[in-house]
């Protein structure tokens, strides 16, 4: 028998902690500061709209935090899940290099969310919330959510990006039957929403908006708090489980993984995947790290790295990190899910320290990658996950050329069984290739709010 | 730690060879006649449309047949499949049974139907056959033969049931990702197809027919062959990895099944899950199985046992089995792959012989019950397969009433992400349940093909 395709764990090597990647930067993370006073911001600040377990993980410089019994056995569902070999993908590049993925699509959900809205709902639960609000964009977030939130009997409302909840209907019907309650944002429910709409009626909307709605819903409801589903700290942690699980399974296939890639959004399946794998390069192993955006929105590659606001309307805290600016609202490419104007400040800190690189590709040659690997590995992967594989087939490629065996390995974050439209799109050649002029990106920073003293 | 949620097996402990049940039936199965001369049908009469090798695996009473290496390689990108606990499921039903259930929807195509894609592509391949014609009615069938093909460079002709072309255009996206053509039948390509639409331009179609168009393709083209997911003897044949697997997995668990379960379309999926347990029956030991199908198509709970074509335009052999007449055109409900006029042969003569029972539900008791596992389960699964669910349900409910501890185990055959229309016309209360009168079902079974001397 030639070797195995599949690394699986049994459900007992199921991390028992997620790993906070704080006490180990290089330099500490810059406090976030009030929206209004422009002062840190302390944990009373964020009290209104998260449960306090929850305030303490995005602060805390514990480096292991206990995952509890009751989020392991919903994560006992779906995880570990498997590390698979791209045998067939290898073969088709003819490249000396062995490509491996962590499939995260076998979730409930079809993506790496619910590991930490399942985290997220479990702390609201036990804080005595009764809702959760959230934004989502692709609808990836959205659906995790509505599944976690159902788990642990909690009521669900989902503000979903006007673009994606029309071109992704199948999503909105997925958090429907875990029942939750979606709208198209922006919508006439918030000041926000209503705002937006007042300017332009016709906006595809975006995840800045639909974060600014969902935000002031928990802000003004004393039963609801708001979920996140990806950007801020504790988020990032809760993703480390994906990293965790990758990091023993390439021990038992005796690799040392050389490249590890992911796509970036907000950077939460990134940073899961790649967070555990940073304190060997710190200790100066070989390792590369390769967030991939797209050029649509090239917040990471294009954005500064300047304090700004998290949502649009300016109501979230102001984080340093890598922007495009709150106001930048991206074309509705169908990689909904990284159509965000910033970057999660952990990952943002580490690509500005040069720890982790940053590329960013067209939809095409992203779209190429995506149906080599569903001819080769037989899965379709969502639009999102597509750009990780471009950049692992690139980096293949590379090592073809120069005959390096490398370890290529990247997160393969979600199916795309519910983007078939935007794969129908791309084989009838619709697709559009957008790069943002220098003018249109310098015009959005300007709008950067300007922090004195930093 | 609890118990486990997931039972997996190693690729090792992936089956060597497929298990025929012919040699262990009570009584022989009766030959199929030629649709012409009402004469016993031999291999020669078959090769116009299948590879000898498969011919072969259609009347031979061996009762282990070796998998080839190179369809074990292919299987091993999704299995062994899990068997999964529904512990969740159980504890919502309150209920003293076990429930276990083997996820056949961890497939490329999310379903069971590649494993007999991937055995029929390649022998086809083996056999110098460039082009493969084939029908799919939910497009399971087809998605899984588009992917087959791809794997063994096969090109691919897809004639989908019309209502299920439109109400699944997913799927035909997914077919089209691997490569195949796909068109709605009847189409003006065939014969049979004209003739069809000649008669009712506005037909919704029907797997009967769509079996027609492809037969006709392949018969009327050298280089092509037919491809058939469901119903005849190899197709079972290839199907029983699921039940092989299924039986190692409950051995490890250390369980006895009690009652196995699975839907009925042409009856693949269901012989494939349960004949490797028949045996145990046979010698003594307490099993039931239990056919579910839908009250819209109900071939085994009130068709006759017959002598009837397999397609609607009587090109296809005579086969004895349950059916409903080959002209009878089931209505368009949402579990497609449901809408067949007959059942597997092998199926038909065990239901006959009473050693496997069968049921038929209605749309929406089957899909609350559906629900009810997606909101427990958190995985959303097929229509098809929700009926099974529905009777999983069922039994463990009258355990809850009895006190009996049974273990209750059901083929997941596909999960539901390309159904969520479905689901949203059930969300909606737009589903109807459709039960036929006697008077519908006796006038279909006029049309039966008089076989004198039987």
């Amino acid at each position: 028998m030639t070797e195995s395709y599949k690394i699986n764990l049994d459900e007992t090597d199921l991390p028992q902690a997620w790993y906070n990647i704080q006490p180990d930067l290089p330099k500490p993370l810059p406090p976030y500061l009030h929206p209004a006073t422009r002062q840190p911001l302390g944990p009373k600040d964020l009290s209104a709209i998260f449960p306090m377990a929850l305030i303490e993980q995005e602060m805390t410089q514990e480096r292991w935090i206990a995952i509890p019994d009751e989020v392991r056995n919903i994560y006992r569902l779906w995880r570990p899940t498997p590390l698979r070999r791209a045998r067939r993908l290898e073969a088709a590049l003819n490249t000396p290099a062995r490509i491996y993925y962590k499939d995260e699509s076998v979730s409930p959900a079809g993506s790496h969310k619910p590991n930490t809205a399942v985290a997220q709902a479990y702390y609201n639960k036990a804080a005595g919330i009764r809702r959760l609000a959230t934004e989502t964009g692709a609808g990836q977030w959205g659906s995790a959510l509505a599944l976690a939130c159902n788990f642990f009997g909690l009521e669900c409302t989902v503000y979903m990006v006007k673009v994606s909840y029309y071109q992704k209907p199948y999503r909105r019907s997925l958090m429907q039957i875990w029942g939750a309650a979606v709208y198209p944002s922006p919508t006439e429910l918030t000041n926000a929403g209503r705002q937006i709409l007042a300017k332009d009626p016709e906006t595809s909307g975006s995840l800045g908006i639909a974060i600014s709605e969902a935000v002031e819903d928990a802000a003004t409801h004393e039963d609801t708090n708001y979920s996140l589903g990806s950007v801020l700290n504790h988020v990032l942690l809760h993703q480390t489980v994906v990293g965790l699980e990758a990091k023993k399974q390439l021990a038992l296939a005796g690799e040392e993984p050389d490249i590890l890639i992911g796509c970036v959004g907000g950077g939460s399946n990134f940073a899961g995947f790649v967070f555990p794998f940073v304190p060997d390069k710190l200790k100066g192993k070989e390792r590369r790290f390769i967030g991939v955006e797209p050029t649509a929105c090239p917040t990471l590659t294009r954005g500064a790295y300047a304090y700004d606001f998290g949502d649009t309307a300016g109501l979230t805290p102001l984080i340093l990190m890598h922007t495009l600016g709150h106001s930048f609202v991206p074309p509705g490419i169908h990689a909904g899910g990284l159509r965000y104007h910033g970057d999660a400040p952990l990952l943002s800190l580490l690509v500005h320290e040069k720890i982790i690189e940053a590329r960013a590709y067209a939809q095409n040659p992203v779209f190429d990658a995506a149906r080599l690997f569903a001819r080769t590995e037989g899965i379709v992967p969502a639009p999102e996950t597509a750009h990780a594989i471009k950049a692992a087939v690139d980096e293949a490629g590379r090592c073809r050329e120069t005959g390096e065996e490398k370890c290529v390995v990247f997160n393969y974050s979600g199916h795309g069984h519910f983007d078939l439209a935007a794969y129908d799109a791309y084989l009838e050649g619709k697709l559009e290739d957008m790069e943002h002029s220098d003018e249109v990106l310098r015009q959005a920073l300007r709008e950067l709010p300007q922090i004195h003293g930093r």
